[in-house]
């Protein structure tokens, strides 16, 4: 006999207690995109591997919302699962309530885990199901009693950068948070996003794959600090060295304990973008709390003059990577060498970890051969990877965990002769990310007054791509970093002002379901106006340092001023990447940076 | 012995209530920018004649808030008055709230007319005041015990466009009107707005200038609707009119009692942008209120086939009129004959009423000769104008009023031989205006995403223009109509998507403080894109027909596109205007329309 479901097991749970339904967001107490395997249980449930997605379970019918991205790897995945695939027309939109809300009866009692929902998603969730006459109810932990073979929370060392990376030392971050809180009259901050917490305390970690963090909370007082972890995590050493400067350790669960004792009368600042309604409930009436972005959040986001001196480095070292894997593409087409979509990105993995400073790719690496261009975020798969031929486009979006720094880099590759509107689709796109690489703007413009520049190209044409065209990356930290963004959302990272230091991707895109997809990507940093530095005019440095495919251009297509920018940018990375090369490397990148 | 001053007066009213400040808005109780002289009080009070300020009185201080557009002329008239002059850092913000909270101790009471302010800015004052332990204030009109010589409520004669005006008839918008309330379960909707009225009801007025629209208020029932006026506005026969569609008049100020008397239960929708508290309070606690635009806003701003047919022609009969006084000007300039700035507006007066559908200026017009035309709100005025000379640059935005449509139009004339600077500065302006033109986008894209499309070239030289890049244009009706809107604002008009229908003005700029401005503006209407009309692609139809001043182009600027732009549009200038224009006018066109 086979063992239950665990979809079966989950349904006997909620008949136990009495719920008609339950909600399961893809995400962790933290609010973590990438998740330790303890918090992958929409996985375990429905066998769906991708990020961005909730599973709406009932006694009869289960669905998991996922946005286009994800249609075909979940259609997939879900086969025979017994879980329906329900398409986002929005991404990122909560549409399940919706469902909920037409398919449940008044009355109906839905179930969800309190420390997995943050504060707006949760007080949108309740009115609505209070409108339509449910009650949303925190049942904990549903699958704690059901799920037997449960991977543990992660118990991965934690460890001091001090010594390792730029900028100011922990004592420093500690004291500029403080100051703050002095400003704004604040006894406490709590901080629930792990990469606030790695940013802060300058600590690292192993706890989830593709981010250098570790799962924690803090609570920083006026002269006191609190680290929530498990202990284990922890050396002497660091220990004795956090103590120097005045953090104290406590276990990861005893926050809610600790945040229950705080005084009547003291206020607490908290983001309630990352902070859980399980966590809010903890805090007792007589504490006034703010909300905000937490102070870490809005102080990590702009980087200081050593850290991008860093993060040049690090563009260098993936750059060099970046060309040793197209260089040998190229020549292992040529001979014959058999190549999949999934042992290119090996390939690339193997020439990064020749740098010492490497600790791993920052997110899992997108190699899309031809039609498999046009699925955004396409990860291939060892046994379902295409062969990759000496024909045709490849997408190739990779990023690395450098201790110099976190880099994302996409570039679009001709494999053969490329087809005339091939180019001219991919002459377009280029054209976009020139545009905002160029452009020059007020210190007041936000993300969503940029993007037009990446997409006025494609428009023109009554061509546009579904995603945003910048999001922020961090030092050594998340390949994904809010604020700021690039984007045309009515709300979000877009919306902040951008800021020298920041540091964000510029990564237009097109792509034509069944045939191709095309997108560059650099990094840009937001520096003062070369020109005129003292303007108040802002301008982007491109940062990340790899050719562009000039076989895939219509060079009549292109400005004197763009083509410009081409060249010298060529001429950068020839300079830059030539000396880490080997002679033959250095040829072939020779020959993909000449001048047009 | 001088009379007391009004400012005196107010003060004495404001301790005989026992108050210790008062707040005046520039306003009336339809939240009209425009407004009829019984609701200029606050330049009763100070002399300040221009719109967006904001008065606050206190026993010792009394202080104009008012934005940058208007600081010379608001230096001026202030002059003497006893009211000093507060300059506003962002525009349209109250800052004036900060002030208050400030300036006056805990207890303080503060008192406004509920009738002037619109629900957002009533919430957050009171907020604000009751944070800071102060007291708000319904005090009703503190002005009507002691202005003396205060004009009465504009009793214009109300008429019908029924037969003058192309678009559906009254009775087909009511019922639109009706069929979104049924949907949305709406008893009652309550118009404040007296464009939102004039449109729905098909009528138009003259109580304030340049618009032409009457003060009134509306309620409108699934089969009921009410117009709140004068009844000696209207005749008798224009009652029995509107008696036919349903629509029953009672006295203007009859609305709170009427709300007061709707049915508990009943859901009623009101538009908060327009809605005064004082309206808000007269509606029964037991009426559920939504909030939302209007439904007329919602609907007036897509301008139908015919609508946009009519218009076309207004543009016509109003370029001929430009054409006309530019020929005229330059004729002037030549034979030594004395030009002041306010005696050309006259002038382009004289040319507009020729034509038959001509109802007045849709604003007043700005006719800034040199260093004026960097002030951008300037208005000459008969005894300040300066004289206009051959040499320099001249800025005019005028638009009229046509029973076709209302237009607004800027040009940048060059009376002399320009320097390279300013070509190169009007050549940035105009390549942003062109861009913009020229843009194709989404059909969910919405102004705050276009607005950079028109800052581009300027950013790129580290320059930029405080305004917004455009603005709803009504029909036959308010020349600033929201939404839409382009500009980078993060809330309002540049928030709403842009639909097919929609008119906006296109008027990039640079001003240069002391020297000169350039402003080049067009009016344009939102189609779908011409080369692929099912796409969902949309583009702008560039509206406003007259000649952009070629002697002030820096061609090697300009790209065989925007040429091509240029010379497209003056050969439709030209062929547009040439009919209605005498020979010698005809000649004068075709050399400023010359093919570059």
């Amino acid at each position: 006999m086979l063992p239950p479901a665990p979809l079966d097991l989950l349904r006997a749970e909620l008949a136990r207690r009495n719920l008609d339904a339950c909600i399961l967001p893809n995400t962790d107490p933290h609010q973590s995109e990438y998740l330790a395997p303890h918090w992958q249980g929409i996985s375990w449930l429905s066998g769906f591997t991708g990020s961005a997605a909730t599973l709406a379970v009932t006694a009869s019918f289960a669905g998991l919302w996922t946005d286009s991205r994800y249609f075909i790897q979940a259609a997939r995945e879900l086969a025979g699962s017994g879980v329906t695939l329900m398409k986002l027309r929005v991404p990122h939109t909560p549409e399940f309530i919706e469902w909920l809300c037409t398919e449940l009866p008044a009355g109906a009692r839905v179930g969800i885990d309190g420390r997995l929902f943050a504060l707006p998603r949760y007080r949108e969730l309740e009115q609505r199901l209070q409108a339509a006459g449910m009650h949303l109810e925190d049942a904990g932990d549903l699958l704690a009693p059901v799920w037997q073979e449960r991977p543990g929370l992660p118990l991965q060392p934690v460890y001091s950068v001090e010594a390792l990376l730029p900028g100011p030392p922990r004592a420093a971050r500690l004291e500029s948070v403080r100051s703050q809180m002095a400003a704004r009259n604040l006894d406490w901050h709590l901080l629930a996003a792990v990469d606030d917490i790695a940013w802060v305390f300058n600590l690292r970690g192993s706890d989830v794959p593709f981010n250098p963090v570790f799962l924690a909370f803090a609570l920083i007082g006026r002269s006191s600090a609190t680290l929530f972890l498990h202990p284990e995590q922890v050396t002497h050493a660091l220990k004795a060295e956090l103590a120097a400067a005045g953090v104290t350790l406590a276990h990861y669960t005893r926050l809610p304990e600790v945040l229950g004792s705080l005084a009547r009368g003291s206020q607490l600042l908290l983001d309630p973008a990352t902070t859980s309604i399980a966590l809010r409930r903890a805090i007792p009436e007589g504490v006034t709390v703010q909300t905000d972005a937490s102070l870490p959040a809005q102080a990590k986001v702009r980087k200081g003059p050593e850290a991008l001196a860093a993060i040049r480095q690090a563009m260098v070292r993936d750059g060099i990577a970046w060309v040793q894997m197209l260089c040998w593409l190229e020549s292992a087409l040529r001979s014959g060498q058999p190549v999949t979509e999934y042992s290119l990105a090996q390939q690339l993995e193997t020439f990064r970890s020749a740098d010492p400073s490497y600790r791993g790719p920052s997110f899992p690496s997108i190699v899309g051969y031809g039609p498999q261009g046009a699925i955004v975020h396409y990860r291939p798969e060892a046994e379902h990877a295409a062969q990759i031929l000496p024909e045709g486009l490849l997408l190739i979006d990779a990023g690395g965990q450098y201790l110099h720094g976190t880099t994302d880099m996409t570039r679009t590759w001709a494999l053969g002769e490329p087809s005339p509107v091939q180019q001219t689709h991919y002459t377009l796109v280029l054209k976009g990310m020139i545009a905002l690489s160029r452009a020059v703007f007020p210190a007041a413009a936000r993300g969503v007054h940029l993007d037009v520049l990446a997409r006025q190209f494609l428009w023109q044409e009554g061509l546009n791509y579904g995603h945003g065209t910048g999001h922020g990356v961090g030092f050594f930290l998340c390949v994904h970093e809010s604020p700021p963004g690039i984007s045309p959302a009515a709300s979000g990272p877009a919306q902040a002002p951008l800021e020298p230091g920041m540091v964000l991707s510029n990564e237009p895109g097109l792509y034509l379901e069944g045939q191709y997809g095309i997108r560059i990507e650099n990094l840009i940093a937001v520096q003062p106006w070369p020109q005129a530095p003292e303007s108040g005019f802002l301008a982007f440095e491109t940062l990340s340092l790899c050719p562009i495919d000039l076989r895939l251009l219509d060079l009549a297509r292109l400005t004197d001023d763009e083509r410009g920018w081409l060249n010298a940018y060529h001429q950068r990375v020839l300079d830059a990447l030539s000396p880490g090369l080997a002679p033959a490397e250095q040829a072939w990148l020779h020959a993909r940076c000449a001048h047009i």
